[in-house]
Parts: structure tokens; sequence; C-alpha cells
């Protein structure tokens, strides 16, 4: 008896009822967002057979998969056939391949799910949460990229983040600066490994990096060159921003993307993608999330699915980013045997929350009590009377809590001040005998005899007065 | 390349746009009548240590847990450290364990969440399922059994089922059953599971299995014709409350209620029994849930930790039952080395919509479109021009879909009636230059022009009208 642990497992998290509210909160602004911009909801099983995930997420990724033991007498050879939901996004590749014929020729889904990640769990890290993703497929049209992204930024707005930037990359840019730094093709996964560190660990150690990944002397500094000529182009540009002219915001973006044009040259690929990216510009100037857009020409993301447009949304207290997404034309393929087109974003729930948590965003109103009132009990002879009350009450649509025990009243009213309920309702037998009931305001402590009809309307209004 | 399986795995389901609708309608309802009756909202992770939950479920709830591989070196040793989570009830007990000092003295909780069982699928049995758990922790008052029986039936009405039958017994009065039958103690389980199949095998095939479990002739036949005398007085009543008298029903249950009282006899832990299940009826009635509840002395339900009532809730269409519960003061104690009294019921969420869905209870609105009106693009020059009205549009929070191409208008409007949608935007040239656009009924397929300024508000009242 009492031996058993009992805290949740390892990386996982139990929410108590206030931590329930917030994040039914985010939920449902985010779910009111997308729905606003024509998505429609999507759930997928949190188990899937074990081939549908391995080999999606790299090397790395395969590892941190939660797998699930064959069951029955298999269970011994330690054989798993299924495995946890690693993203929403194989899964969504894998559904869309299964009910092509019934899914619209455009389909726009959100899936705000849990998955789950076998990594150490760390401050902020858990191995379970929450992804909340838009995705759309079926077109390779630009507009899909610029819905996708007013959709996520107009989600954060609703939540109150006015300060966040999405940064924007697009594969066949960095394809197109690689080739023209001289990098050959076959080692330009592993020159953007080394890359996606500048931010973190600074030139000096990702050119020891490249050199170590065998990237020759010359291209590994041309590409440094590059970056550090963008950097400060950047931090001169900060200075103007600061005092947050969008026009500026707009200005930095054409004298990157200039930089790029120059840079990447006559390279095809490269160009196409400079292309790719000011269309994506030009068509979010249009639906007004222009001004939050910094083209980053060094943003690489890990997943190696990435075809097109690449996007991170980043505020300046989070060291990761808010969540991020891109055109993954490929993934779908895989599944189904011919590419499907594909774009989408993903929010990452507890970083949102831990943001908004720090900043003190959530509203008062989602701290408020888990009932309107509570109907004590005054003894053991009249617990019925209690009943009858906190039913006819919760038929007038009040939230009721209702004591379960004939306890001495102070004993009542301070369970209902723990759990922070505004009013209590006391059935004395005088009261009783005249048809009222004593109505307690826990807050002030008044006291008031109520006729019996009136209980609810009188609640409503005290509520809403205060 | 498109080898790969695209089904979901073995019983598990994906829900594309229409059935989430659905699910979250039924959740919606369930919250919004918990949340009546004071109850706060609780998550737990979906992965629990393993230790967590063996031996809680009995021997075949065992076999049917979910085991995860500890991860890395050990993947290859077959070890399983974590497992899925197997109903809401072994979680909420760790928690309450747990959080002991934050959680009020008594807690209310209610749940929504998947579970997951390595069970044999079959028509309507699933390896995920929902759950939707209601429990009061802390007090042993019959006044928890009656607003746990109040809120479930309220949250069954509330979704229009008006013909369930709450099916009531306590644990003790089964006990008392047993001892004055003659059956001992130490083979009351086993005696248990025999007669709980009466129903479904009737009394012969009973008999024989009572015989084999080591029940002797004697104790057997008392208990069978004890029942069989239950059923006739069940049967004598079924023909009047056809006639749906209330009264007839609390009268049956009466007569049930004499029976019971005469045959257990003096025997204590059966007379406790019977006398907590003529309180919990008398403070239904005061609830008014008490024309719903049958009196059930056979119902025994498979979970060993029951100590009090058990309750189980059946409409005639459906085979299982459409949710189950009862008090467990004991297993909290397993996690806490002291018992706390508690007391709860789960709805399935599943075969509550397999009901509705059969019955047709769905209302017409939840199978609305995913948009209210489409933004159709009139060629490659004005996509802006489209990206720009369907961003003023969705800022009058319409719900809006824009379609990402420069096809034919005809291909455009295929695509919206497809999904539904019932108006489309047309931003022909002509009425742009009007300031106008094109507003086509896709439903009628009447057509007009229409001032940019105005779309907004002419859409919602065509939405309205219709």
């Amino acid at each position: 008896m009492g031996s058993e642990k009992t805290q949740p497992a390892r990386g996982m998290r139990d929410f108590l009822p206030a931590d329930v509210r917030k994040r039914e909160y985010v939920i449902g602004v985010v779910k009111e967002v997308y729905e606003r911009f024509g998505f429609e909801p999507l759930e997928t099983p949190a188990v899937e057979n074990i081939e549908t995930l391995l080999g999606k997420y790299g090397e790395e990724g395969n590892q941190l998969i939660f797998k699930i033991l064959k069951r029955g007498v298999h269970e011994s050879t330690g054989e798993a056939d299924l495995a946890l939901r690693y993203d929403l996004t194989v899964p969504l590749a894998r559904v869309v391949a299964e009910y092509r014929d019934k899914l619209p020729k455009f389909f726009k889904r959100y899936q705000i799910q849990p998955v789950w990640r076998a990594d150490r769990p760390a401050r902020g890290r858990f191995r379970e949460f929450y992804q909340c993703d838009v995705d759309v497929l079926g077109s390779r049209s630009m507009v899909v990229e610029a819905e996708i992204i007013a959709a996520a930024g107009e989600a954060l707005m609703k939540l109150g983040f006015d300060d966040f930037t999405i940064r924007l990359n697009h594969r066949q840019a960095l394809t197109g600066i690689l080739t023209a730094a001289g990098v050959p093709l076959e080692i330009h996964d592993a020159a953007l490994v080394g890359l996606d560190k500048l931010d973190k660990i600074g030139r000096d150690k990702v050119q020891t990096e490249l050199t170590e990944r065998g990237i020759a002397n010359a291209p590994a500094n041309t590409l440094l060159d590059f970056f550090a000529d963008l950097a400060s182009l950047d931090d001169a540009a900060q200075i103007a921003i600061e005092e947050s002219h969008e026009a500026q915001q707009l200005a930095l973006n054409s004298a990157i993307l200039g930089r790029l044009v120059e840079f990447v040259g006559s390279d095809e690929i490269g160009a196409r993608g400079i292309d790719e990216l000011q269309s994506i510009l030009q068509l979010c100037a249009a639906n007004g999330s222009a001004s939050r857009i910094r083209i980053d020409p060094g943003l690489a993301r890990g997943l190696s699915y990435y075809t097109g447009a690449i996007i991170e949304i980043h505020v300046k207290d989070l060291a990761g980013s808010l969540g991020g997404g891109g055109r993954y034309d490929g993934l779908v393929g895989m599944f189904l045997g011919r590419d499907v087109p594909a774009c989408g974003f993903s929010l990452g729930l507890e970083r949102i929350i831990v943001v908004m948590a720090e900043r003190g965003m959530f509203p008062p109103a989602l701290l408020s009590a888990p009932a309107d009132l509570m109907v004590t009990i005054w003894n053991e002879d009249t617990i019925e009377d209690s009943v009858v009350l906190a039913s006819e009450l919760r038929r007038e649509s009040l939230r009721v809590d209702l004591y379960p025990e004939a306890d001495k009243l102070g004993k009542q009213f301070k369970h209902a001040s723990a759990r922070g309920i505004p009013f209590v309702v006391i059935l004395g037998d005088e009261e009783r005998a005249r048809g009222e009931v004593a109505l307690k305001d826990m807050r002030s402590g008044d006291q008031k005899s109520v006729k019996r009809e009136n209980i609810a309307s009188e609640v409503r209004q005290l509520l809403a007065e205060s």
C-alpha cells in the first residue's frame, strides 16, 4: 500500500484544472482562427504502424520514436509493431494517400493533437507535447504559403502576441547559395548542418565544422563572408526597425533579396527559389502579414523533407521557435506513389503557453471559479432539499457545486472559499419556512435573504456586477 | 514509392472533418453539463510508468495493456518500462495521491481523453477510444452517487437520449445475496463471474458454470431461484412501464428492494448495501433522476475495485452499455497509503456516437459547410486582389476559403460546390472597376453585384435567411 510512484512518467505532465483551462483557451483561439481561414479539423490515432513512421524523420528521429511491443506471445521477443505518433505531418500524408477519393482537390486541414518523442527532457522540452498544424494539400501556388503564414500569424495575434518575427527561407535558394559558393551538390546536406549552427556557435566554430565535414576552405570562406555581409545588413537595419517602421522592415527584406540575387547569380535552381520568396512576400503584403516577415537565407530547419519555402516564427524571449513549417511536395508520394504538393505550418502549444504564462498574457477570466455558487447542507434531515435546490439552479444554467456532507457550516464555507466560489446558499430552517434561502457573498461576507425562485437571477446579476 | 500501407493501425481510426465535428459536438455537450455540476477538467499523459498500470485491472486487463519499449540500448532486450493509459480512473488515483496538498478536500474532476486496449477489434470495439469520466474524491456521502448519476443522465438527455435506463446495484448487496444463498465468502468472486452471464447465456448454462466454479447445488439453486423471481417481477412491471408511468418505475424499484431485504435478511454487510441503495434512490428522487433508475441486483461489472454502488447505463438498441461506474474507496490507497473515498462514472464516447448516428440524432447544423464563402481568383494578374479581399472578409469574422490557383471559373465553382460552400465571390474586371464584386449563391445559382464594403453584411444576411 502506498509504495507506488505517483509522479507522471519522465518527461510527461499532469494538467490540473487551471492548466487545462489555459491549454483549452489557446487551442480554442487557434481553432477559431484556422476555421476562419477555411481549414477543417482532422484527427489521427496516437498509435501508427511502426513502418509508417520509420525512415521519415532521419536517423535521429528514428531513435526518438516510442515503439510499442507486439502483443500476446510476441511480447517476450521484444518485437515492436506499433509506434507513437511523432508529428502530425506524416500521419497527414498517410491519410491523404488513403482517402484521396473522399477528400477535396485542395485539402485544407488543421490538426491539434499530442505527439511523443523519447527525447531527453529539459526545461520546456517534454516527451508528450501538442502540435497545432495547418496544411494545404494539392496546390503548388504560392497563395498557399501566404495563407499559411497569415493564418499562423493571425492565431498568434489573437492570443496577444505582437512582437513575433516570421523567418522565411527557401530550400532552393539554399541550394543556389551553396552552389554559388562552390560547395559540391553531394555535400550540401553536410554543409547545411554546419551552417544551421551559425547563430549559436559563431563563425570560427562553424568554419572548423565545415572543414571537418569536407567543405574546402575557399567555398567555406565564401559562404561565411556572404552570411557575415547579410548579418551586417541586418544589424544596420535593426536600429531603424526599433522605431517600428513597417516600411523599413520591408526595405530590409528587399535589400537581403537583392544580395541573394547577386550572390546566386545565374544558378537556375537558386533563382527559382528567390523568385518564389518574392512571390510569397508580395502575397503576404496583400494579406497584411509581410511586415512581420524577415527573409533569412540561413534558415535550414532539420527536416529533410522540405522542398520549397521554409518558415519559422520567433519571439525574442524564447530560445527555440514558436513554430515552423514549409513546403514538402514529396512526402505524400512516399505513401501514394505519386507526388501531391503540400505546404504546412505547426505551432508548438507548449512553447506558446510558456511565453504567455511568463508574460502574463492569459485573460483573467480564465482564473475564474469552478462554479458560480455552492449549495450547502443545513443538516442530515434537509439533505434532499439541498439536492433539489442544486438541481433547480443547474436547470437555470448556473454552474452549481453541492457540498456533499452535513458538516458544520464554517467548514462548508471554507471549502467554497478555498475553491474560489463567489457565492454560497444556506437553507436555514427559518428561511426555508418562508420559502427563502440565505445568499452569502464569500468575497464581501455580506449575507441576505432571497426568495427561492429569485436566486438564479440574483446570482446572475451579482456576477455581472463584479 | 507508394508501397507503404496507408490504413490506420489495426483497431485504430482516422477521423475526417465530418467525424471530428460530431465528436467535438458530443464532447462539448458533455463538458458543458459536467461544468454545470461543478466538475473541473483534468488531463493526464497518454503514457504512464508500466508499474502504475500493472496489477490494477485484473489478469485479463494486464494482457490488454499496450507496453512501450525502453529506449536506447535497452530496445534490443525487449524490456518495457512505459505503457499506454488503459482507463482514466487509475491515473486519477495516481494524481490524487501525488497532488493531495494542492487539491480541494472534495475533488470533483471530469476527464475526456482517449485510452488504449490491445483488445481484439470488433464492430464498435476499438483499440483507441475516448472515455468521458466524472469522479468525486473525498466523501463517503451518497450525495456523491446521486450527483454522478444525475450528471451522466443530464449529459445524455442534453444529447437527445430520452430512453436510457440507469442500472444500479451495490457491491455489498451482492455480498449479502451470495452469503444469504449460502455461497462461502472465498468463492464469491467465482460465483459473480458466473452470475454476470445470466442475461446472455440463460439459467441452465450459468448453473453448469457455477458447478464448475465449485458452488454447490443448493446455494446455486437458491441464487438462481431468487434471480428468476426478480426477473418475473421485472416482466410483470414491464408491461405497465411501457405506458411510461414514472410512478410504476419507482414502484418496481420498491418491490425489488423489498425482495432484496427479505432475501438478504439479517446479513449485516448486505443490509448496509441495501440501505445505501435506498439512500441513493431517495437522493435521486430529489434531483430528478430516480425515474430512470432500475435496481438490478444481478449487475456486477467486471472490475474488482468497486466497493459500493455499481452503475451502468443502457439503451435497448445497444448490446453493451453507454457507460458505467461506481464507488471505489480503496484504489487511491494503493498509491497514497491511506484510503480516500471515491466514486465515478465513465461515459463511452464511441458508443454514444454509434447510437446517435444510427438514430440520426446529430443536429443538422453540424453538417454545415467548412466555410461561409469562397473567394475565387479571376486571373494571374489579380491574385493579390483576391488575397486582399479574403483577408478583409476574415477580419469581419466570416469563415473564408480562398481558391489557390487561377483556374477556369467553372472549375473553381465546382470545388466550392463539392465542399458545400454556399457562396462564391467573383472579382471580375467590370465589377472591380465599379468597386463591386459578383456574389454567387451556389445553391440557387443566383448571382448579383454587391458593393465591396457590403459583402460581409450581405453574406451574413443570406446565411441567416437560409
